[in-house]
C-alpha cells in the first residue's frame, strides 16, 4: 500500500483527553474514529488488525472442532421472555419495535437464538457434542463507556456454545477451550492469567476469565506469583499478602487487570428454557449440558496496545500488524530514494510480504519517523539520500532500540529465512 | 470436513410454504435458519457460501483502489436530522433509545457516518478521489419481508462509497465500479443487465441498477434483447413491444428481475449537510462531488440460487460452493468402501480441495444421494461396494446429467489440472 493513498490521518494533537493509552493511540494513529460514546469505526489500519486477531481466533476455534455460524443482532422480545432475560438483564437490553409494534433487542449475547438453533436440530445423543461460534456485532446499553475499544457499546464478539450429553464431556471441551485461549493469546504476544470469576448473571457457578494483569485494568485481581492461582475480587476472601490458598507457598498479590476473554459453564439453565433435550443411550430424555466462551476483539485489540507500546507509539506483534515492512524514504522527490523504494516495494510484495512505502511528499523527513513509531509496525526501512549513496538502507525493527545498514539483497534475504 | 459432524440438518417435508425456490432450497438444505420474519442465522454451509461472495466482491473492489472500513450500525439521531433524513427514510428508521434517553437509529445505509468522517480527514484535492467500502450488517424496518434472504430486515450488505473533485472524476470511477460489479456477478455466474433506475431518496437524478432478468423477481423492468439496454417500470415511459429508444433496432419487453446491486451519484447532497469541502487547485473552497454503490450479498446468494437449481437442489457455481468436491460412500460401514473414502478424503485436502464426506452411518444411500443434490456441491463422487470392486468410483458433476466411473487416482489428475 502507498501511504499517501491509505485513508489515515495521523492526528499530531490532541484536541481531548484520554483514559487509556490504547484509546489514544488507536485514535492518534487513525486506526479508529469515535462516532458518540462507545461507538466506533474501524479504519483501514485498525480494520487490518481486528481481522488478523479474528483469523487466529478462527484458526485455533476450528481446531477444536468448533463450526462458524453467524446469527443475527435483532432478535425477538419473546425469546428473551424464555430465558426470563427481557427484564433482568445488566447492563439492560436495547429495545426497540418495528413497525408491526412488535418489540425486539439488538442483542449483547447469542445464547437464547443459538439455543433454539440447536434444539430444532437436536434429538440423540449421537448429534452431540456440538460447538458452534461467531465473530459478530454485540451492543450493550452500558450507563458509563471506557477506555474506547475497552469497554464500547457497539463492539465485535466472537462468542462461542457448546452443547453437551453430560458434565464429564462439558468439562473436557471446557479445558480444550482454555488451551486454546491460550494459543490465541500466546500469538496475540499477551501473558494471561486464568482467573476464578462470578457468574455475572449467565450462571450461578464460579466462571473463569483471562485476565493481562496490567495496571492500566479496570478489574482487581488477587493474584498468586508462584503458582499463577488467581481470583477476581468481586468473588474473593483473600486479601493482599495472604499465603496461596492453591500452592501454600506464594503470597497473593492484589493487581489490577483487563478483563479479554470469559468462560461459562452454563449447565442446563437454557437447555430448560427452550426445552432443549435429547434421547440418552438408555432411552431417556435429558437436558443438553451448555457452556459459553466470548472473547471481544475490539478490547483484545486494545490490551495489545496497552501492553505494546512505547512513549512514541504502538508496537504492534508480527502476526497481528496492519503491515509488516514500513518503508520509509525520507526524501521520496529524490529520484534515486524513489526509485529504490519503489523496487524494494515490489521485491517484498513479490515475497508475500504485507508492505506499506511512505510515498508522501509533502510530509518532512521528522514527521515521517513520527508517524512509523506511532503506527508501529514491526519492521521500520528508511531510505534516505544519505545511506543511498552507498547502497545501504537502514532497517530496524520497532522493538528494538538500534538500527542496522544492510543492502536491499540483504534485507530480503533476511525476511525470506 | 465429515458430514456427521457438520452442524447441518436437511430437511426432508417442509411444514410451510415458500414464496421463493431460493428460500425454500437454502432453508432446505439447512444453509439458513429464520429467527423471524425477515430475520435469518447463517448456518455452517449457508456461512460458507456467503463468505465466498464477500471475498469475490473484496476482490474485486481492491482492484479499483477501494479501502476497507467497518463503520457501526448504533448511530445518533443528530447525523440524521443532518442529512434530513431522521424522519423522511423509507422504509422508516429503526429507532431507540439508550440509557441516558438519547436517540438512535440502528443503520439501513451508511451516507451520513461516512461522509462525517472523510470529512474530517479532507482538506485538499490532493486529499482526493477516495473509495471506501464495508461487509456490515444493515437494518431495514419493513413492513413486508419476501423470499427469505432476497428481502430481509436485518442482512449483510456491502456498501462503497467514492469521494471526488468534479463530476468528470466521479463519472470515471463510477464506470469502473459498472465493471468491477460485472466481474463480480460473472464470477457467481449471474448475467445481469444495467438498468436505469430512480434515485429511491438518494438523489433527484438517473441511477443504475443491476437486475438479473428471472420470473422469479419482484421488480418489472423494460428491456431490449439487442442492445440490452433496460429501464425499471418505475420510472420507464416505455411499453412492451416499443421500438428500443437506444439501439433503434430490438423490440423492448417487459421482463422480471431481481435487482443485485444499485450505484448512485450523490451529487455534493451529504457533503452539503456535512460540510464536506476541499481546496481546489485554484484555491478556492469546493463541495465533494459522492457516489454510493450497494451490493446486499444474502441477497446476491439468493439470486445465485433462483438462476442456479433444478427440482432437485441447488447447483452452486465452482468459485461460491460451500465445498467443492462432496464425497458420497452409499455404505460407509463397509469397510473398503470407508477405506477408499478416506483415502480420498486426505488426498483431496492434501491438494488443497475443501471436500464434504458424507460419513453418516444412519443414512441410506437414497437419503445421501438426495442430500448431494440438495446441497448441490459441484462435484459428487459415489463410492459403493458394488463398483469399487473393479477399483473405480463414480464421478458426476452437479450441473451435468450423465456420470462416468474412473478411478481415484484419475480423478485426483482432473482436478490436479
Amino acid at each position: 500500500m502507498l501511504q499517501s493513498k491509505l485513508f489515515a490521518k495521523t492526528k499530531k494533537s490532541l484536541a481531548k483527553s484520554f483514559e487509556t493509552e490504547s484509546f489514544k493511540l488507536l485514535y492518534k494513529g487513525d486506526f479508529i474514529d469515535q462516532l458518540a460514546s462507545g461507538i466506533f469505526s474501524l479504519l483501514p489500519l485498525g480494520l487490518r488488525v481486528h481481522r488478523k486477531i479474528e483469523n487466529i481466533i478462527r484458526e485455533e476455534l476450528q481446531k477444536i472442532g468448533a463450526q462458524e455460524v453467524y446469527l443475527p443482532a435483532l432478535q425477538p422480545k419473546s425469546i428473551w421472555e424464555a430465558s426470563n432475560r427481557w427484564k433482568t438483564m445488566d447492563p439492560p437490553l436495547f429495545k426497540l419495535k418495528d413497525r408491526h409494534q412488535k418489540e425486539f433487542t439488538i442483542a449483547p449475547t447469542h445464547e437464547e437464538v443459538i439455543t433454539k438453533l440447536v434444539q430444532e436440530r437436536v434429538s440423540s445423543y449421537k448429534d452431540l457434542p456440538i460447538a458452534l461460534f461467531q465473530i459478530q456485532v454485540k451492543f450493550r446499553n452500558e450507563l458509563r463507556f471506557f477506555g474506547g475499544l475497552l469497554r464500547a457499546r457497539e463492539f465485535i464478539m466472537k462468542d462461542l456454545y457448546s452443547f453437551h450429553t453430560d458434565q464429564e464431556d462439558f468439562r473436557k471441551y471446557y479445558q480444550k477451550v482454555i488451551k486454546a485461549y491460550f494459543r490465541i493469546f500466546k500469538r496475540c504476544k499477551l501473558k494471561s492469567v486464568l482467573t476464578e470469576a462470578s457468574g455475572a448473571g449467565f450462571t450461578n457457578e464460579i466462571t473463569h476469565e483471562f485476565q493481562v494483569l496490567i495496571p492500566a485494568g479496570q478489574d482487581w485481581v488477587f493474584y498468586c506469583p508462584h503458582c499463577e492461582f488467581a481470583q477476581n475480587r468481586e468473588i474473593s476472601k483473600l486479601k493482599a499478602g495472604d499465603k496461596c490458598p492453591k500452592c501454600k507457598k506464594g503470597k497473593i498479590e492484589l493487581q489490577r487487570g483487563i478483563e479479554i476473554a470469559n468462560i461459562f459453564p452454563l449447565g442446563d439453565k437454557y437447555s430448560k428454557a427452550f426445552n432443549l433435550k435429547f434421547k440418552d443411550k438408555d432411552g431417556k430424555d435429558k437436558y443438553v449440558i451448555m457452556g459459553c466462551y466470548g472473547i471481544g476483539v475490539g478490547r483484545l485489540m486494545a490490551t495489545i496496545v496497552e501492553v505494546w507500546h512505547d512513549e512514541n507509539g504502538i508496537i504492534w506483534p508480527e502476526e497481528i500488524a496492519p503491515y509488516f515492512v514500513h518503508l520509509v524514504p525520507l526524501e521520496f522527490n529524490v529520484s534515486k530514494v524513489k526509485q529504490v523504494s519503489l523496487k524494494l516495494y515490489q521485491d517484498l510484495q513479490k515475497l508475500g510480504i504485507e508492505v506499506l512505502c511512505d510515498d508522501r511528499k509533502d510530509k518532512s523527513p521528522g514527521e515521517k519517523l513520527k508517524d512509523a513509531d506511532l503506527i508501529g509496525i514491526p519492521w521500520r526501512v528508511v531510505i534516505s539520500k544519505k545511506t543511498i549513496k552507498s547502497g545501504k538502507i537502514e532497517i530496524k525493527k520497532r522493538c528494538a532500540k538500534s538500527s542496522k545498514l544492510v543492502t536491499p539483497k540483504e534485507f530480503l534475504n533476511l525476511l525470506r529465512r
